[in-house]
This record gives C-alpha cells, sequence and structure tokens, in this order.
C-alpha cells in the first residue's frame, strides 16, 4: 500500500532523529527552557527577521490554536475564520470548548478577503443590538489554507490592514507554511509573514519534524503570560528540548525549505503528470493538496494499492479525492500512481 | 412617542401585579420550592396534558438556553440550530461561552426541516473524521420563530421523528409560544409539543409577565439535578416564589392564552391595514412580529412619533422595520400608526 | 409558621410594588437603556459620591458574581476568596464554570486578611514553577461576610492597597451590604467603598427589593464592553427599567439604608433577647444574621412554629441554627420567637 | 552539572530511539488508528490482564487528566483531590479551566483516606443547599503521589469501595506508576488496578519514554466517543504511531518494569547513602522523589556542581529540596552527589 492521505504517514526526516539521537542522553531543564530551545528560538528570530517576537514550541496545530485564541480573547469575544477554516470545521469544537464562538465567513476558496472582514466588521458596529452579538476580535487564517490555495502578498497585507484598521489580531495558522512557502505561485516570506500579523505558526508535524508546531507572537499585546496559557491546555511538553531540538535542526541551515521545495517539486509533477491523463482537477491548487474527480469504479480500483482521502461525493456522482505529496514523498511512488492511473483511465 | 419595537415594552398584565402585590408580604421558602411555585407547576401539567414532565421556571429567554445546552451536552457536542436562531445570534455567544458549538443550519424562513437534519447527522456519520468533527447532539428550534414564522404540527412531527431517529434530542425556545398558538394558521397545541420535544419552554416575558419562562423537560434523561445547574449558571432566583405567583395567575384559569390571542387580533389588524394601504411584506409572518418594508424617508417620518425595529438596509435600498403587537397593545395606537403610515404613502 | 431563615422570605418593601404598579403600563425601550434605569443610576452615583463610576444592574447575586469575575480575568488567573466565601461554597461551581479557580483562603471570621494576600502573592511569585500555578488576579470579599461579620474601614483600606500594590483587583460583594452599613460598630460608607474597591455591588434581593443587585465599577480597565458579558451570561433583563424603578425608588430619598436600619433593630433586639436568655452565640456577628447553638431537641421543638437554617451538627452534638432578621421582620414576631425560646430553654 | 530535578530530565530510553528509528519511514495513518498502536493496546491488554479495556495514548499528564476529567463530568459536578494533588496545585488551572472544580480535600502526606470520601459525600448529601453545592462525582488520586507516597493495596481497595458506594469515578494518575510498583514496600500490580479503578494511567514521560502517557479506561460509561473529546481538547498527536511505537516496545518485553526497577534501586541507594550522612529527610517516601532538608548554605555548595529542586523555605529556617532518581541515573552520579554532601555536611 502507497499512501498519499497526508503529509504526516511518515516519522521526521533523517537528520531529525539523527539530532534527537545524538543529544538523548544529555540531562536538560524541562518546560522548553532548555538551551536547544533557546537555540532554535534564535534560529527562529533570524528566519523573521525579528529580534522582538517570542517564540514558542507547541505539539500540534489544534493545540496551538486553542492556546492562542483562548489566551488572546475576551468572553464575548470571537473569531472570524472561513467557513472552511480547520477551528471552524475538524477540531471538534476546540475553539468553542475554550468558550469563544467561531464566526464563518463564507468562502469560494478556502481564503477569506480583506472586504470580508471590513464589511462584518461595519454591520457589527451598526447593529443597534451589537451588545447581543459576538464581539470579532481575531481573524484566523490558514496558509496554506485546507483547499490547498495560498494568500499572495498583497491579499495578506490588504486583511492586515483591515485587522488593524477594526481592532482585530490577525492569526496564521501555518501548519503546511512550508509547503506554500515553495510553491511556484507564492510570492511570501517569512519576514512579510511576521511583519503582517500579530501571530502565527510556522508548521512543523507536517514539514519533516516527528511533531511540533512553531509559534511567533509579534503583537505586545498578545506576548504577556502565553507559557501560563500553554501550561493550563495542556500543551507544555515536560521534555520541551524535544522540540528544540528539533526546530533548531531544521532552521539551523535551512532544512525547513529545502524539504518542502522537494515536497512542491513532487507535488507539481503529480499535478502535471494527472493533467496529462485528462483527468479532472477541483480547483486549481498550487500546493502539495491536490483534490481530483475519479469516478466510483476508479476509487474502488485505486484503492487497491493505494490510499489517498476521500473528500465526499460531488453533485455529479463523481468522488473528491485528495492526494498529499511532503518532504517524504518518493518519486517512484509517484510514477507508480500515474501508472496506476493510467490504467483506469476509462472506467 | 408609541413604541411597537418588541412585545416587552410594557410592566406585566395588571392581574400579574396584583396577584404580586396581594402575596407580597406572606413569608416563602426561597429557589422556587414554594407553593405557588408548587401550584404553578401544577398548572402547568394541566396545560401539558402530562403528570410525568418536570416544570422548572426561569428568569430569562438566554439564560434557559444556555442552561438547558450546557445541561444537556457532554463536552464534545453541537447543538443545530437555523442560522437565524437566537442562540446563534442574538446572544452573544453564550451557548460556545458553555464550551458548544451552535451548528448553523442553512434557513429561508427562519425554520429548519427534517430532512436538513437528517442530511447533517448522514453526513457527520459518514465522514470518516468524525471524531475531528463536533457531534450533533441537540437540534434547537424557535417557535415562532425569529422571523415571525411557525411550525405546522406536521413539520415539527417530522422533526421530532427525525430527532428520535437520530439520536437527538429536541428542544424548543418558546421565548413567543403563546403568539405562535394564538395565530389563525397554527394547529399546535402545547400538549403535542409536549408529546413531541425533548424539553421546550413557555414564555412569559414577552407574554404578559414582569419577567419569566417556564420550562417543560418531558426527558427523563434531562430531569436529574437540572436544578444544580440553574444554580450554576446564575438562573436560580432567590425569591422564586415570584415566578410561581405570575405563572400560577397565567395558568389557572387561561390567562396567558387569552391575552395571546388578544396581541395576535391586534396583529391581524395592524397586518390588514398596513397590507391594504399598499406597503409591502417580507414573508408573510402570520404572528406577532410584522416585516415592513419602507423607504428612507418613510422611516425618518415615522420615526417622529412611533419607535418600531430597524432590521436593516434591503438591496432595493429601503428599510426592513419591525412591527410587534404584544398582549398591551392598544387598538387606538394601531389607529394611529396606520394614519401616519397612510400620510407617508408616497415619501 | 413564622420564619427566620433568611432575608428574602417577603417580596418587596410596598414603595417598591406601588413604584412597579405605578409604572407598568408605560412603554420603554429594553435592556436597561430607559429613563428609569437612567434615573438610577444617577442617584447611585450620588450615594457613591463619584460620577466617574459605570453602573449596572442585575438581577441576582451568582450571576452577578460569574459575569463580574469572568469578564475580568484571563484564562490562566484565579480570583481568592475566604474559604467560608459564597463564590467556594454555595455556587455550584459557578466561577469554574466559567473557567477560573477560586483560590480559597483559610479564615477563622469569613474575613480575609491584607496580608493573607500579601503572602500569597509572594509565594506564588517566588515559585519557580509560578507558570504551572494560577495566576491570583482579584480578590473576592463579601462584606457583610457569609458568618455575619463585617470589615472595618481601616481593614478594607489594608486589603484595597494590598491589591493595589500586588496588581489585583478587589471585588467586593454587598449582597447583604445595607445591613452591614446599619449596624452599630461598622465605620464604613459606601463612597469609601467606592474610592477602595475596582467593582462592588448594593444588594437588593435581600434588601428590600423584588430582585436586584446594583453593581459599581470603578476601575476603567473593567467598564470595557461589560454589558456583552452581562448578555453573554444570561443576566440582562429584557425589562431592565423593573430594576431602574426599584433601584431608583430605593436610592432617592435613602430608603434603602431607613429599612436596613430597620433590620438592624430587629438584630440587635433579638440578639440581646437571646442572650439575656443564656442562650450561647457561635461567633460575635455585629449583622443581621446571627447564629446560635441549640440542643436537637430545641430544635426540634423550635421547628413547630418558627423556620430557620439549620447549619449543621457542631462537635458537642449541639445544633448551629441562624435567624436572619430583614427589612421586613416584625417586631412582634421576634416576640413570638422569644418566647418559645424562653419555653424550651431547658430542653 | 549533574541534574537531580525531576525524571524527564532526558530524552529516552535507547531502545525507544531506536525502535522509533527503525519505523520511521515507513508510512501509517495518523490519529492512533495505525498497526503499532493496535499492538500496543494489545500489550497493555496484557500487562492489565483485562481484555476489556479501552486504551488512548496521550502526549503529557496534565492533557491526560483535563480530557479525562472534562469528558467525565456534567456541568455541576467536581473531582475530589488531595490539596496536593496535582490538577490542584500544578497545571495553573486546567481542570477548572474546562469547567469543573478541583474540590481540595486535607491530606498529612499527599494520599486521601476512602472515610475522607465517605465523609465529604455525606456531608454533601445532607446538605440542605446540595443543589448550591458542586456535586462530588469523581475522586482524582496520584499513585505515586506528589509527595512520593504509595497506596497499598487495602488503601486503594477501600478508595475504590467507597467510590462505588457512593457513585463516584475513581481515577488514578500513574505518571510515575512505575516507580511505584518497583518499590519495596509497593504490594500493587497493574491488574489490581484495573480491577480498581474506573480509568488510570501508565506514565511515560517519566518512565523512558520521549512522552506518552497510556490511559486506560476499564468503567464503559467513560468510554463512548473519548476520541472525541481528545481530539477537542488537543490531545490527539497527528503522528499517533509515536506512541505505540514507544509503548509497544515498553511492554512487549517488560522493559518499563525493568527500568522502573533500575530508578528505585537508584533511590534506595541515595536513600541509604543520604541518611548515613545523617542529614534528614522530610517524611519517608519510599520511590524515587527523595525530599531532604539543607541549609541555606549547603544549598548554596551544592549548587555549583548538582542541580535539583528547591521545594521552598521550612519553618526551621532550612530548605526543602527534592532529589529524583530515573530509569536513566547513573549510580556514578550518586556517588559524586554522595561525595560532595560529605564534604559539605558540617555548613
Amino acid at each position: 500500500m502507497i499512501r498519499f492521505n497526508c503529509d504526516y504517514l511518515e516519522g521526521a526526516h533523517p537528520r531529525i532523529l539523527e539530532a534527537l539521537t545524538k543529544t538523548n542522553l544529555e540531562q536538560t531543564v524541562g518546560y522548553g527552557c532548555d538551551e536547544y530551545c533557546d537555540m532554535a528560538r534564535d534560529a527562529v528570530k533570524k528566519v523573521c527577521n525579528d529580534n522582538s517576537i517570542d517564540v514558542h514550541f507547541l505539539v500540534g496545530g489544534t493545540q496551538t490554536n486553542l492556546t492562542v485564541i483562548s489566551s488572546a480573547l475576551r468572553a464575548h469575544q470571537g473569531v472570524l475564520s472561513a467557513e472552511t477554516g480547520h477551528i471552524n470545521c475538524h477540531e471538534t469544537g476546540a475553539i468553542e470548548a475554550t468558550g469563544h464562538k467561531v464566526i464563518a465567513l463564507p468562502t469560494e476558496n478556502g481564503k477569506i478577503k480583506a472586504c470580508d472582514i471590513d464589511h462584518y466588521v461595519e454591520r457589527y458596529r451598526a447593529d443597534e443590538a451589537w451588545e447581543h452579538v459576538v464581539q470579532p476580535k481575531m481573524v484566523y487564517i490558514s496558509n496554506p489554507t485546507e483547499t490547498g490555495t495560498i494568500y499572495s502578498k498583497a491579499e495578506l497585507t490588504e486583511i492586515s490592514e483591515s485587522c488593524r484598521r477594526n481592532g482585530l489580531y490577525l492569526f496564521l495558522d501555518g501548519a503546511r507554511l512550508g509547503y506554500g512557502l515553495a510553491c511556484k505561485r507564492n510570492d511570501l516570506d517569512i519576514p512579510a509573514i511576521t511583519a503582517l500579523t500579530d501571530v502565527f505558526y510556522i508548521g512543523g508535524t507536517k514539514v519533516g519534524l516527528l511533531f511540533g508546531e512553531c509559534l511567533v507572537i509579534t503583537n505586545p499585546a498578545l506576548k504577556e503570560d502565553f507559557r501560563c496559557v500553554i501550561k493550563q491546555k495542556g500543551g507544555m511538553l515536560a521534555k520541551g528540548r524535544l522540540l528544540g531540538v528539533q526546530f533548531y535542526e531544521m532552521f539551523r541551515d535551512g532544512l525547513y525549505f529545502e524539504i518542502s521545495e522537494h515536497a512542491m517539486n513532487m507535488a507539481e509533477k503529480l499535478k502535471a503528470d494527472i493533467t496529462a491523463l485528462g483527468y479532472e482537477f477541483d480547483g486549481d491548487s498550487p500546493t502539495n493538496q491536490q483534490f481530483v474527480k475519479l469516478t466510483g469504479k476508479q476509487v474502488e480500483l485505486l484503492s487497491e494499492d493505494f490510499s489517498f482521502e476521500n473528500m465526499g461525493l460531488l453533485p455529479d456522482g463523481r468522488v473528491l479525492v485528495r492526494f498529499c505529496t511532503s518532504w517524504a514523498t518518493k518519486e517512484e511512488n509517484i510514477d507508480k500512481l500515474i501508472e496506476k492511473l493510467k490504467e483506469i483511465r476509462e472506467v
């Protein structure tokens, strides 16, 4: 069985395991206060080109999302998100469980627009019954989005300006940030994201680490006592140095960017080859998630040797499936997939 | 200034104040354990034609909604509601503040359909990632709805069957129930609602009481320790007998239904007269909330002598406004409103 | 049956019901934005001798406590309270239900001391693992306390200074404040409390209103959007004017203080008479709650004609009971109680 | 610097890293549904001698505690814990953040007694105002406790019986369970704990894993949808197989018990040697945490070469410090510590 379901199918990039093995029997203090975490924080500051940021390392994405949002908001405040946003769809109500409404904005491609934010806030402010409505105080976006799209620098700048104009925090979920930055159409980089957001994270779980999300807080208002909230929400790893060692390895010489590029090369190849076979895509994802329409029979046959994500039935009776590449994708496996898709093209 | 904004503009029906005055200096135990609450509970059981129900008296609607929902649901469960539902729109995230997602279903007229529930639950169950999605466990409907529509007996029966089939609790918010039951097109009654729902309430705040909502729990699974949750959420009135006295007065001889009928007569008159003047309505509300389209100039002129709810701009530049009648509406005031609307018909 | 259980046995002072009746059929806007609430707010500002305060009217004490505390604290912060404090003992975990720990401080008489606060904060700050500990951010005191004691001006000043020194908010629960201010030993007044606390309330439910607590916010940091949190927690009364009318009646000419004094005169008489009969008191409560030690037989016999609060068994086998006086206590009923206590003195 | 602060100073037992390395590039499905997790679950069932249990793997202790407790309790319920319990002291209010009060019971040695539970529940039930009090529904104990003590089989049996008699769930936090089971005085084993509790966990983070807690649910009432709550609270590891691989390695041939025994041998040696030097211990901990009283000068000198936990000032001016051994403790380092303690014996 060759798997293309997602980008967390394998363990970690071999250099990560080597680094963990090499440092394994050293003794360090706990909870992220060790020297490896310090080294990793310094490396992240360089990557962000900003020494004023606070850097925290957490284990997973849902954990990071709920910790950031519940730390930032007051009781009556909520967070705007695309209706397809991970916090709105696939975290079992993690944000609501901390007391805050996720305010879903319609979207066609997984992205939200500055004008949607402006419009929502205007209506909120104009509402005579505004005290009876959840106060929008934060905007959550993911980049790449859950549907594989990315924000351009111009789009992110507009969103950032809208947030600042409207007194909202901007929070960017970068669980797959590496892949977004490595894709051809991208014109963003981490220093720009650092400058344009209040808080964001650089995902490790899906980009070569065993696990780990690197959170960057740029807005001073969000920095105070953040570690207390990490602890409260169960996100403070006892052996914090496991995160420090991994992120230091990723950022000390650019490994993170290098392996992200590999994933994108594999995605480009997969996309080109599937396109050449005449299959139809849903949307035009520029990143490592590719959404393809298959017949039920094709799904059945393909499933004999390959695993992939079933996204549900389409109105026309076909099935939408997702193939993901990652840092670990082998070119030979893509060749095998293409071979099989060629065989079943007509069924 | 004559007000038609809502149905809680005046205090209480005079008989309510008389009953409170008459019992005022009696001594009773607190927290709803007094004899007036017992009498009121007995009267409600008769009205519901069911002796097995639990009856609780709470002060307001948001309080009742959040208490019922947070008492019934486990951490990972959510409540389905029309997107226009009060809990989704106008309670400042009260439900989310107790940890639970309000899952909004699209609606055209404020109502949800049994098939929407079925469809949502089917998709939930078919989702391979269902553990990552909030579990639907309760359906919240309001009758009349926030847009003035009502459920027929057939519709409520279908919803009830869908809920039972799918293992969901059905919760009916009856903040304006009296007006719904008194309207011409209605074919529901309280015994039917008792039989078809798991929990519902008969609103008093908007129907002649100073304040108060009468909650009826029919499903034994929702009864246990409910008073503990009322206390925790701040809804247990120290002088609970104030609610008992009021609801007993309302239900001992049918006053609740009598004054609801008056409100509906006034609404019918208002609707007929406004229609006759050639104004356009939004939807075809059969209840005490009437939604009319006015020009900006009409709104301005009408506001000199009358108050009413501004529901926002319509796409065609007109303004949607709401007029409410209630138990307290005076026919002469409707005549004055019609007179004025006649004057400004052409502006 | 003559009742001395608590201070919310009757309805309201007759003038309150008269005011409600007189204004009953007037039309006003809802949610506390009406002119009666404005008049009441102005009256409260005079009573507090401070025009800069924000005044809100809520229905009950638990509701007020949970709204204030959840509005003020961030996720990782908690509130210090005497272990006997109402929020720690008798609100079914209302504060924890909003996400915040009540940090209980030992107490001998229901009061906490400035030095206890200092000491707690010092230990918190000195703790190397402080991020793993709930951050103390607010102090909750009740005056009078749950055991009938009161704070002197010197004590409250010291607590206030400790809070300011330590960056804590000071919140005073004045559910029985009238009785505390009217008692002989008291040297506090409302302007002093206004100056020394960040937020406090003047209780109405137990002091002559049908219901209602008058919340005063003095610290600007606690004022923003407070009404949003009231709404979210279910505490925003639709007919807010019911609270405005009542509090205006109480404060426009000093009725609140006058009836509090009556309660204290009754308490003094009850205390003196019971003392004269040779019964033993628990503590030396200066307020309207009096705690007396009775034998089981005495409890049994007294219960035939009187009701009172059973506080539990004492180590010596006797029972601790509470008698409360209030604005409504009739002297003749105290005489009857004393008569009976005289009869059963020896059993 | 040689560290004795805690039992999570190093990474993992070398066999753990080897197993992770060996399986690193295999592809598996996520979220704990892979074959390694299945193998680990089977191994745990053997260790527990019970095939009916549910087994879940989580990353850390606070996460496990808050997930279990918030999944099990209804809104108005709380959890009893020794006042020294981890959930009461060192989790930044994690349990309260999910809405539930931790009800602290006094303790002299970190343990609670069956009679304390009985007594608390009796008083709760006898309280006329029980609806105003948090309902005790779960008992949380840690074994070993936070002060190094352990429960005997007889004690745990009594607690279990008390819980069953009183309708409470019994939850055992076994973050250091391995060390507790390996200590000389212990007469408990995992099958007994499985039979006596409703839910418990076998700690990995402190006993040789990189991270991970193995949760065992024995009570069917606590099993339903538990994975949904794990996901909601941010505890569902994307690459769940990392936990499966580790726990399988630990339990497939008894490695967990073997390395726990090493830690206890080291603790016994450390205790004997320090005792021989004439130092005084606080309590008589039989486990891997040893609490010793040092003078301030001794602390200062010892800190030059060794790190250990400062537990705070003692009333006599000395300092209480904690030395921990673990699976990774080297005998030569204990010798060095003893050497140093010998040198500074008199200062």
